[in-house]
């Protein structure tokens, strides 16, 4: 087998964990030299392809690459770029395979969620389609758990657990204020289109009466008048009440909550936070005094509260992806396949990149309590393993010590593409 | 030494420590049973006292009360509420000597921050002025860290771990993206009129470029020109910006920012949140793509990140409240005394209530950079230690497993009493 070299790139919304994924793939290739070259990592993701800004991974030691495990956010860059269809915009392609041809490059590994997994399969047809072949290998990736197929997406089961342990601990601190002070706490998370995240939160509830007594979810057009009802019922029950709301909450018109903002003094439309628009409800009906607060980027990048289920996936799975391309899969992306519930086993499945791309999983029905403000036992089931275990990185002056990788550049070959 | 029971209570915003002070008092008032009898903890503070809801500590298991220690937010109810002074409403007073003589109560504990020590002051008096003998000691505990005397206020510390350990993480985010998306991230954290929480951001930042780039605090007006090209050239720089601001800030003319909110499609004015003010200026002024997260009630809950200076520092003090009130000191509360920065040292002292009250301490203008929008070396000096150390609480099914009390309740003895 000859050796060739690979391109690994970070696409989409970075997350806790996917460094992990970087440091597994990396951590094996270097275990088959003979058959892996250099492991190039593109800046910025694809776009680091496709204006010939290779990383060169060769430099970083193997202790930086270690510590990759335990740094959050996207080493090497990410990107929101999603390319064309082949026949859309082939001068991308040709550019891609020109410069794979310049760097020797015949794998190439792409971790990111469901427009990133079509990008791979796109690139998986460059050797069908224009004879440059290539073995192309999906690595999963996004918080928001909606890829299909694997059981669970790397990246969610961390934010799974910063909601839910943040969610107990402002519970509490709202439980111990609220005879005098804040009577209502909104949280909202992450979550466009499916409501994973928010259900996680669910999870911080054990025993009756504990928070979040509200979930709402984006799969369940908010029935405002049942909602504020089940506010006061609270209040009156608990004292407060604690609601995690998704960012993507519909009303029953199908109109993203958030986008119902208000207009600043020069009456520019402004999209305040679906937190602030939920707790204002609450306030106008009811005159509780609120807080409110927005995890926003803080949520997926909490690597000092991964979830070590999540961690030890995300390496795992960035292992696999290069197990398979030393099996000559093409177009292909290992997955997460679950065994067993309780206690929780899990093995490396295989997904075809046609079967996962463009496909978003929302939560289920089943998972949804009837009154569609809260999770059911089964979706508890589902989650629990998910925030399993604690993976803390280690510390330095009090802070988290993340690493940073010098970047390497690999020389150009290649004349400047222009970017569209 | 005739025994007396002795009262606690928890005042104003809670913090992730507060209970690792009430653990230290009750752990140490068991040590002396011969002198202290019960500790009852009033329910929801003075509130508890006024309403004689207090609940018996001594129900509790040693293990329990253990487990304070790493429990966040207020175990037996806190409250915002302010006593008079003795001359406007006597019968207040004249309440609580009724309540403390009918539970034989001779030690008052209040833990709070200047408000509340104000409260407690008032409460030392009452053997002078009002003929009933108390031992009255205050515990120090504000996440705003504004008390004076004290080199430092439990539940800061580990407030300012929280904000600077989210500032790296969120930074790396917005920096692995910044490519093709947002560009300034804004980040909102506690502290009204002092901008201790801000500064503490600043820790995050330990090389040239680092996160956060911009602090903005309550203590320096927005210059908005100033602040606005400030942003620019640190995109154009790094190629993006992270902002780190207080809530308590304010413009040239004085007035919060946060109150310069928006109106809703109803025309009612909404408070939002600074963040979402200062993100929209800079998207008003350059198109930068934003996101802003409001940290609100998860910073201070944060027990999962506390810092362990923190904690140690909590629960001595409790231990220390208890220690005065042997040696029969009234009207004086604890402090943090710092004797060396590096390394640090730090050993308990002694200052009076009376001038402890009501005195907010402000960032000192030394530890503000020039230019308004950071931090100065002397800042971090100062700040450093106060992060340090890592006191994780343990974990049952992947969250942390914080105690909760039974609350059990000592028999009233008397009438009820009229809240105002």
């Amino acid at each position: 087998m000859a050796t060739k070299n690979a391109f690994y790139a970070q696409s989409g919304g970075v997350t806790a964990v996917i460094n992990a994924s970087a440091c597994g793939l990396i951590e094996a290739a270097r275990e088959h030299k003979d058959v892996i070259g250099t492991v190039y990592a593109g800046r910025n993701g694809i776009i680091g392809a496709l204006q010939e800004e290779l990383i060169d991974t060769s430099h970083a030691s193997d202790a930086a690459i270690a510590a990759l495990r335990h740094t959050p956010a996207g080493a090497f860059g990410s990107c929101r770029y999603k390319l064309k269809g082949l026949e859309e915009n082939k001068a991308q392609y040709e550019r891609l395979i020109e410069v794979f041809e310049a760097h020797n490059i015949g794998y190439f590994f792409y971790n990111g969620g469901g427009d990133s997994q079509d990008t791979a399969h796109k690139v998986s047809q460059l050797g069908e389609k224009m004879g440059y072949p290539i073995t192309c290998i999906g690595i999963p990736k996004t918080v928001d758990n909606d890829l299909p197929i694997t059981d669970c997406c790397p990246g969610f089961g961390s934010v799974a657990k910063y909601v839910a342990v943040s969610t107990r601990e402002a519970g509490l601190d709202v439980a111990s204020m609220a005879e005098t002070s804040t009577k209502v706490f909104v949280l909202e998370v992450m979550g466009r289109h499916a409501g994973w995240i928010a259900a996680a939160a669910g999870l911080a509830s054990e025993q009756a009466g504990d928070p979040p007594h509200i979930i709402l979810l984006p799969e369940v057009p908010l029935d405002e008048q049942r909602f504020l009802a089940q506010v006061k019922e609270c209040v009156q029950t608990y004292g407060y009440c604690v609601v995690v709301v998704s960012e993507g909450v519909r009303n029953q018109q199908g109109q993203f909550l958030s986008d119902l903002g208000c207009v600043d003094a020069f009456g520019h439309k402004q999209l305040g936070g679906v937190a602030q628009v939920i707790a204002q409800k609450v306030k106008d009906a009811h005159g509780y005094k609120y807080h409110y607060a927005i995890a926003d980027y803080l949520q997926r990048s909490a690597r000092h509260i991964a979830s070590k289920t999540d961690v030890d996936q995300a390496y795992a799975l960035g292992r696999a992806a290069l197990k398979l391309a030393l099996e000559g899969r093409n177009a292909v992306m290992p997955t997460i396949v679950r065994t067993s519930d309780e206690p929780y086993r899990w093995e490396i499945g295989v997904a075809d990149l046609g079967d996962v791309a463009n496909i978003e999983r929302k939560l289920p029905a089943e998972y949804i309590r009837p009154d569609g403000m809260g999770i059911t036992e089964a979706c508890r089931r589902y989650l629990q393993p998910l925030i399993q275990g604690e993976d803390y990185p280690p510390y330095r002056n009090g802070l988290p010590e993340y690493v940073r990788l010098e970047g390497h550049m690999a020389a150009k070959k290649l004349a400047p593409f222009p970017m569209k």
